[in-house]
């Protein structure tokens, strides 16, 4: 998509200097730019590979002196991915999705589509469902019963929308994401023994019960899901059981992720790839989860919460930590514990040594 | 569903008091529960919302006094989370699968269909499939050559299932779950160096190989799952090599659960999400796994074990044990060894201070 | 599919002694094997089984005493796993894939498809797509505008492929599979307290930004995968943001992976199941990650290393390193930091008992 520097700046709310009239029609890192492509050069070290390339204009850092860079033209960013951001938007073609429903598509009559909606091919609409103005749903995606997607909605090829399912303004669910499954919910007729251990911290002996079965508990209560919610690839929020699982306004799940039965997240969270909440826990806003973070069932994670990659949360956290390990702690004691930890061996075979040590 | 509370506590196998004819048509939280709902107050900490709502009825614990939390009815629990199993099943519509063959379904003729399946849109059936009496399958299915879906199962939207896959009968498969694809399993036409670091653990001269090509070993083998097991959402379970992957009765999995090629998992197991079981390992009868644990590859589970949230199994676990961990160890010796490693970097100031220490 | 033993030798360019005419048309374990099967009893542990079954042919080992085991035939495997690579090859009838166009898929007039290649029920294909010759794609597939196919490809029912996804020639891609979606990528207008924390390392004060809001940055770099690649089922490879995301020749992923953004992955790698890498960290050749292991973002994992199971990888490793743990250090390190924590709560109690001890 083609735009004048000029004009570009002014849609990103950036300065330019040198040719305004100039046009790119891509964005590029500097040594594989071509002729038309704006360079994304935010600081000096991406900048020197600008020669490499054959960019005439780049994003560059305020005060960056462009035309010993050998540019024609160049955009200030004074803070580079957001300038990314605005960027990377102007220059998305985005999704291609026809306008209009599929005639392959199935939409049960009782469903309630505005008039501008895209439906692509095979993809299915359950009775009762609401797609609201401007939303585009892919191919393949299915939509239970009484689901509501609401405007502007983007939902991607494969994605499995259960019966229930309430989806706010603006919300991007990536392809094969599943919303409203059955949550995992069982139990056994008798205490089992994962409830006694619970309490026994596992010392004591095994209880081996006479019937093991373990009966269902249906989801009935639905998601709920915010306004500019983005959901990943292959994430799966499940159902609440009598109350809706809640996902917060403003909130980024990334791929694979888990959130369980009964889970209430905040706004404007952000949760990267293979996080696992497990059921009833509740996050605050603004929580940031790394990778493979996992929260264990029925805790409370407090507002502006920032979990390390991969940490174990065992227990309820106040708002504010910064939290990282297995099992988690504040983040510097963790640091603290895996310097010791890596000192221990020599120190013990000083202090207590065994026998040929 | 509309019930009255006398019929409902016939059905829950539970006594009631106060006035059976009272009409209920859903569950809810005691706090948001409308007039005609059932609120759920199975303990008192709950039965303190029932003011803020509007339920006239509600499951609470033995003994309450029901008629001092304001109620017209209640109906008795004495194990409350086995009530909600009930309750749930009987308060749920069901998912909305219209009977018969959808005329977009692709079924070979070769398949074998009881006559009151239900197969859903866009589903294909496979060369040589049977499906049993009671069957219902979602849209966008797809069910490989020679498998078998046994009598009342439920098999969700997008499930993908793959030629020689044996299921029992009353098995619920949650949206996009994929059921005997190909096991990573492969191997370099010399000793790579991931094998001979297995045994040296580590120590020792990198072995760059001259052909480093994975060569690809088959999946012939095909997946049994037994009877009344429940598999999560984009769950996978890999086929096995020349024998099948087994899944014992009664077990249930979560979702974005791995199990590889060749394992084998016992009766009335419990899975939360995320756990992933590497190749060819044996699980005993009644195992839990918390979310996010992972399970070696070629090693043994013993029955009832219990293994804690995103516990590392790395070797053999006898039965009864209740583990935790990374590497996972009996829990109670991994609590001592956290609370050990807690109080170290103040003890080794101390023992053997560094400089400035 | 049968085959005389003599042909099967020849075909697995391996010797054998005995009945050359014997037909053998499937592959077992030795307690199982019917009287048409060839066992597969590489070893003595396994051989011992033999009696068991009723098979009259086995692989064995070099050197094995086949008369003395009952059989009329053997054949000779100096290495069992790459036997059973050949074998399971040869016994393999492959994907039950009809040639041609399955009159129900969706190919857009633009998309350039090799005569001889199979596209099943359901399946689309976008505008501009290349599908070279040779490849089979299953049902319910979705390729976005763009992508490229290679020859001889194997792309499993449900698959999602993105825009400009570019795969090389016989890639195999498992069920549900997501490549091409977009990144978890998101910027705040005002540094948040995740960048900051990422300097403090956690300690101070929490600064609560006056805009919560995520801008997105969309991703227009596409996925680039190289030849001889698979892909696990229900695994997403996310595309770059400017340039391509990047699967290395040869290089073998299981389900459940997750691959972000920018990253980079070298050749002929082995990830076993639940791997995620984070954003723009690049991977070397011939790297093997255990199960669950955690790589973080912007970092590089050097040529040949190991990574053991549910490592978690959080700053940079040289080639051929072995690395175990959480945070990941050289194995043999970590196994001492193991036992020297088992040993410490008891010399803790020694060395500095608490009250009581």
């Amino acid at each position: 998509m083609p735009y004048r520097i000029d004009e570009l700046a002014e849609k990103l709310g950036a300065s330019f200097e040198g040719d305004g009239s100039l046009i790119v029609s891509g964005a590029a890192e500097p040594q594989t730019a071509g002729e038309g492509d704006l360079a994304l050069a935010m600081s000096p070290a991406y900048a020197a590979h600008l020669a490499e390339g054959r960019a005439q204009a780049a994003v560059v850092w305020p005060g960056a002196d462009w035309q010993a860079l050998g540019l024609k033209a160049a955009v200030f960013a004074p803070r580079g991915r957001l300038a990314m951001a605005g960027l990377t938007a102007l220059m998305d073609p985005g999704p291609a999705m026809a306008p209009g429903i599929h005639p392959s598509a199935i939409v049960d009559p009782t469903a309630d589509i505005a008039a501008d909606v895209a439906i692509g091919p095979f993809s299915i609409i359950g009775a009762g469902v609401t797609v609201a103005a401007g939303v585009r749903i892919g191919a393949h995606v299915s939509v239970g019963p009484s689901s509501v997607i609401g405007v502007d909605g983007l939902i991607h090829d494969g994605v499995r929308i259960g019966r229930r399912v309430r989806i706010g303004a603006r919300v991007i669910v990536q392809p094969n994401a599943v919303i409203g499954a059955d949550g995992l919910s069982f139990v056994t007729a008798e205490p089992s023994f994962v409830e006694l251990s619970r309490q026994t911290l596992g010392v004591g002996e095994v209880t081996i019960p006479s019937d093991p079965r373990w009966h269902r508990i249906h989801s009935l209560g639905g998601v709920e899901i915010g306004d500019d919610v983005e959901i990943g690839a292959a994430t799966t929020i499940d159902s609440g059981t009598i109350r809706a699982t809640k996902i917060g306004n403003g909130t980024k799940l990334d791929n694979l992720i888990h959130i369980a039965h009964n889970v209430v997240i905040g706004e404007h969270c952000l949760f990267a790839a293979q996080v696992g909440v497990a059921g009833s826990s509740v996050i605050g806003n603004r929580v940031v989860c790394a990778g493979k973070v996992g929260i264990s069932d029925n805790i409370t994670i407090g507002n502006d919460c920032v979990l390390g990659g991969a940490s174990v949360i065992l227990s309820s956290v106040p708002a504010g930590r910064v939290m990282l390990g297995y099992p988690a702690t504040k983040m510097d004691v963790q640091l603290e514990s895996y310097k010791a930890l890596r000192r221990l061996p020599r120190i013990l075979a000083k202090l207590a040594p065994r026998k040929g040590e």
